[in-house]
């Protein structure tokens, strides 16, 4: 089976230029096909505030309104996603900036507005991924680099959580990839002590995962990033890697498996 | 030869949602395989007010500094974009949204800072263009749709002229399809009298725009357009329309000849 792997990038590294920079770099020695997916929420949040726009966060996710809507899209598909490509083309890597709209790659469904009306936020279902696209632009040997905007086929686009764009994608793929799917993040991996960098548990295995939630040793943020994980795990991704992202390309950070 | 139709769409329409999507739907029934260029300068300019970044115009095109290049990325290859795109799934055309940028497919070279200097704006050479992805598309049915931005394949985005973006694409693709180039905007056609909507000129050939030059029976923003347009038609192209875009479908406007 042909290796693909699926790197995910959050938003604190991504506003970070000599960090992004550096691990855009990194990310070009990747050797074999790949695929990118970022964040961007921490330049979303700053622009909101230079254009007076609230901004509602409900259970960590960001309550989208048209306003919003129109924010992220224009940080996270318009500069982010292009000042990605730009830099990956020179570093010799043949980008290509998607999202979810384009080529009808990533359909997704706007979330029920019970309990909490999110508002233009989609959810993801691997199986309407359009993996064909994808395909062919890998076997060209083109980079996707996706940012995390969906669409319901009926002209809305939808914001859509990165780390699960990344699992359904790399999901998704995994019917035609033996798929290596990689959280980078501004942390040396999943940390028993969340102050101590140097706590990183080399490995979470699904039963470990269900003691680590039972004693409150993983909470918050790092909660849906894991659930993501091993949901991807169970739908046949081959590994799952969290890890600091200029740990890109040697052996740190945390690895989970089924 | 296969028959390709380019249109370029003006930054006054698109500025306009319920214009913007009676034009798309139009677009979307123009059979066979397309491409679609769009600007977006209006929306930019509200933005940039918005944000209280200055706007510098030289010559009618705009003076692009780091957080003009930052703002205009975000207008034009996030929100417009994108936007696009997802009327466009509505109406059934499988578009893909792409800079210059993407798959490499627009290089460009920054613009000489003397006599003026217009930071972070690029010239695109037709001979450039790579083809190869925008037919491997096209072969799909896919339609791209292109914002002017491009880059310099040094890291750096560049803001590009959206007509000249058009005719660039024109040129490079009709080595190997038959090209129609329709610049859509928001009048009926060249004006002999820029206040009649009336006085569309039907047809203009290389020598009546030379006289219509000498007699500055056109000027200003429609000078540009038309070197483009004829640059365009002496490099190749089959043939260039300048038409109101509400009448894409229909035999209204100005066509350019030889």
């Amino acid at each position: 089976m042909k290796q693909l792997t699926i790197i995910k990038i959050g938003g604190n590294i991504v506003d970070q230029p000599s960090a992004l920079e550096e691990f855009l770099k990194k990310f070009s020695k990747e050797s074999g096909p790949k695929v990118l997916i970022h964040g961007g929420g921490v330049m979303a949040t700053e622009l909101s505030a230079k254009m007076g726009l609230q901004v509602n966060m409900q259970n960590g996710r960001r309550v989208t309104d048209l306003d919003t809507l129109k924010l992220v899209t224009m940080v996270y598909a318009g500069w982010i996603n292009k000042s990605i490509v730009g830099l990956l083309q020179k570093f010799g890597t043949n980008a290509i900036g998607l999202s979810g709209a384009d080529g009808d790659v990533v359909p997704a469904t706007r979330r029920s507005p019970y309990p909490v009306d999110f508002g233009y936020v989609g959810d993801v279902n691997p199986v309407d991924i359009n993996v064909a696209l994808l395909e062919s632009l890998l076997g060209r040997g083109i980079t996707p680099v996706f940012c995390a905007i969906t669409h319901d086929r009926n002209g809305s686009l939808l914001n859509t959580n990165a780390d699960t764009m990344a699992s359904s994608l790399a999901i998704a793929l995994s019917r035609d990839y033996s798929t290596k799917l990689i959280y980078c993040f501004e942390k040396e991996g999943v940390l028993s002590n969340p102050d101590d960098e140097d706590s990183v548990i080399p490995l979470i295995t699904k039963s470990s995962y269900e003691l680590l939630k039972e004693t409150k040793a993983v909470s918050g943020g790092m909660l849906p990033k894991l659930d993501n994980a091993f949901a991807a795990i169970e739908s046949g991704v081959a590994e799952v890697c969290i890890k600091h992202a200029l740990n890109l390309g040697n052996s740190k950070g945390t690895v989970l498996k089924p």
